[in-house]
């Protein structure tokens, strides 16, 4: 057997059973064995940052790995950028890029590159196969890397002479690293500051935000009146009807500020203390309030759900019943789009199950709001700010979690870094709602740069954020993609075919207009 | 003068007129000065793979670099395939990464990574702006870096505090290294090898593919019975009627050692010695014949021009007048479109002094044959292999060589990777004819699987590299950029489309449905 399809096999007998690709000569091996491997899944991606958003969607909705296959150092590059929201996301992602033949390195043929240094940045463990004998021990070694703890990206380097020569067949799952239990005197020590005067609040990530997370975190947080907050962009977080809410930190270093003041002690779990995304003349990175103290329950190598359950047995709250929102009704107000009374549409439709691939920014402020009352959903966030993101998010999602509705609620800047995803939800006939939320901005840098000076920005600098010249057609690339696709810019054209497209199996798209600039 | 303000003057002073962005947060001083400094042409990119491609372009055609502005690693990640190209083309790109505060790094912002790790890669040169006080210091050798001797990719981290904060003004340019001059001896070495009995060949690189170069060599050649050669992916040629021919090495090891047999002699000028592209298992690497001596003129860091005048001078024939093509003359057939005859058109039509950008990959295998007899004419390959080059290098190309008009040959497969360089094109009405050669699958890799095993591919390995399930549309896909499109699946309609769109100002582009497969 030889080393692609004892690669293959190891994969599957390692829990693997999707690989999303776009491979080039050196994997075609790889590819040739697929035939021979029929438990793996094999989707094609047009562009490698489809291909590396749509694992990280996988495996944020499945909680295993999805493997990719990339093409030397060049394909890698290409899927960095997702590869570096998924390390921040957590998600593990068994991440194979093929490479020349051994011997082939020191010809310096036109596309040999440094590619365990393009890796390395966004990976949290990278190997180079060696030998035909080590292979298959290193793709078992990989997939157990992959759930760390903390999860991240596993790069597996697959010369091409190693995949083509015999190799001495699949190996077992290797073992894989427990989370570590946090110990009783942390719960104690955690609990008795719960249970003094001062002022707590939480702040929860990763693992956390699912509901039995939630749920425990509620369960003290309404006893002790203790603050109960979120990372800014988590990779997962449940919500809705029946689910306890959690109010997420601000983008804006002066809104953390504000959600933070009089905090004196601050709870981490399975997250890091807050810092601004960016910096800004004058103002702070690190935003914990002065005079507050930082406290870490479980970060993200400890099982922080259980520590949760612990910490409210250790407080006698586990049983308590927790307040949860009740299903919302919204009004239908027809007239023009805009971000507002698009987010109240999508809180009036958003099916139950419902997954949300959000890369809706600076046009979406309105959906957080507007559907916490939802039935019960998924909320998937932009964890790296890398932007691309969305639709391939959405892509890997839809399989990640089958038969569920996935929203795609996408920028318009944002989205055309990676629009190839659109192809690979029509091939795959995924059932993937996109609405591309189109204000002909980079809206986000229209605000930075006002905030950069006093004086106004000039015609050149305004006009690097403005991408409406000339403007951009989303129904017709969606539909030179193989997504059918419709425009809207009222409020019930919008209702009437988000409903008709959340109705109907597989992809369709929806461009809607709203004002430019932040879209109100 | 804040550091933003500093670096574009500094850049200015150093010859440099052009920066292409795609700009974030960290990058909004840099943007905001931007109407400080009007000598700068700024231009926008929907994605950095069009950016660094563009400036790859441009700096092909306009022999110095263009800027580029690129945010944090993310955004330095998306444009690196490209970067690989230019780098193995030799293209000077001053490459400007913004980067976070200095003081922001250590708190692990969300958008934190090893830029560093990720530059270095693709870059000859790489600085990260230590102090207000170095900045316009660093800029100015940047620039003078990215020249080389060889030229390459500079890569400058621009620190977001240090943009904002004061600095010490702009300064003039750094003193750039002069190519180093061949002595007399190699000349007169290779001189007295050229004066033997045995077969000698030229294989010519880099700067020596322009006229001047070509014509001293195809002196000497003529005269001496010496097989002239160039690599196989030039980054630019000239050809075309009146400049004197030069073959191509082939793409497939097989050709190449056809090219070479016999040849006991191989005088490197400006190139490396021929190595696969890929390593196949049973096949060599490195493909100088066995018995064949090596030998090099001139290397890159060589005035290699100046060299093939000397060496023309030595052996008495630099007043020689050389053979050229005439132009040719092709008649039209009409029928169904196919890979020759498409080739056979733009033989017919390509105007006097036109750039092809030729990413036209297995469809356009008939295209150098067809085109030998044409007006003269520019030719730029695929220098590094990473696909998504053509559309983003015509998009620089006509911005590096005006009033020329820009024939963008572009396989479907890769038109896909950086398909967003056409709303570039659109909003900076750029003379570029864009012609996608549609055989609906990656067609390079279905000759790749064939070659590697003896049995045939099984469905799941054919349907990776079949990229019609669902069919693109890319006249869609281009209004929906801003780039008016027709489809075309006959002679007739080709050449009718091909002939209006050269004469027509701005962009336009043909969607070329050809047989599926090889396309013909």
């Amino acid at each position: 057997m030889n080393g692609a399809r004892t690669l293959l096999h190891t994969l599957v007998k390692s829990g693997i059973d999707t690989c999303f690709m776009n491979p080039g000569t050196s994997e075609m091996h790889f590819v040739k064995s697929l035939d021979d491997v029929s438990e793996m899944k094999s989707v094609l991606g047009l562009f490698e940052g489809a291909v590396t958003g749509a694992a990280d969607g996988y495996g944020r909705m499945s909680q295993k790995p999805a493997a990719t296959l990339l093409h030397l150092g060049p394909g890698l590059a290409n899927g960095i950028a997702n590869l570096h929201n998924a390390k921040r996301a957590y998600t593990p992602v068994v991440n194979i890029v093929g490479d020349h033949a051994t011997y082939h390195h020191g010809f310096d043929a036109p596309l040999e590159s440094d590619i365990e240094g393009l890796a390395l940045p966004v990976s949290s463990w990278f190997r180079s196969v060696k030998s035909s004998e080590t292979l298959a021990i290193d793709a078992a070694e990989c997939v157990a890397a992959s759930y760390g703890p903390p999860a991240g990206v596993a790069t597996l380097l697959l010369p091409a002479d190693l995949s083509w020569g015999e190799s001495t067949g699949p190996v077992e799952p290797a073992i894989k690293t427990k989370l570590n239990t946090v110990d009783d005197s942390t719960i104690e020590e955690i609990g008795n500051i719960i249970k003094g005067e001062e002022s707590v609040a939480f702040l929860l990530g990763g693992k956390t935000l699912l509901e039995r997370g939630l749920t425990s975190a509620a369960q003290v947080c309404q006893q002790f009146n203790v603050k109960l907050l979120a990372e800014t962009f988590p990779a997962r977080l449940e919500r809705g009807a029946s689910i306890p809410k959690v109010e997420r930190l601000g983008y804006l270093a002066e809104f953390i500020e504000s959600q933070l003041a009089n905090v004196k002690h601050l709870i981490l779990i399975d997250t890091k203390a807050p810092v601004s995304f960016f910096a800004y003349p004058n103002k702070p990175s690190y935003l914990v309030p002065e005079g507050a103290t930082v406290h870490t329950l479980a970060s993200n190598i400890d099982d922080s759900v259980r520590a949760l359950d612990d910490l409210a047995r250790y407080l006698g709250v586990e049983n308590n019943k927790v307040e949860t929102p009740s299903i919302g009704f919204n009004e239908l107000i027809d007239g023009p789009l805009k971000a507002d009374n698009l987010a109240n549409v999508v809180g009036m439709l958003l099916p139950e199950g419902a997954v949300v691939s959000d890369e809706s920014n600076t046009a979406g402020i309105f959906l957080n709001g507007a559907t916490q009352g939802c039935p019960p959903h998924d909320w998937l966030c932009l964890t790296g700010g890398s932007i691309g993101q969305g639709l391939p998010l959405a892509t890997g999602a839809a399989l990640g979690a089958k038969n569920r509705r996935i929203i795609s609620l996408e920028a318009d800047g944002s989205a055309l870094y990676t629009i190839q995803a659109l192809w690979t939800q029509a091939r795959e006939s995924l059932d993937v709602t996109t609405v591309i939320l189109d204000n002909r901005r980079y809206a986000v840098l229209k605000m930075e740069l006002d905030r950069v000076g006093a004086d106004a920005p000039g015609d050149i600098a305004s006009s690097m954020l403005d991408i409406s010249k000339p403007d951009i057609d989303f129904v017709s690339i969606s539909k030179g993609l193989g997504v059918p696709a419709v425009r809207v810019d009222t409020v019930q054209s919008f209702h009437d075919e988000f409903k008709k497209s959340i109705n109907t199996p597989g992809p369709s798209l929806i461009h809607a207009i709203l004002p430019e600039g932040m879209g109100f």
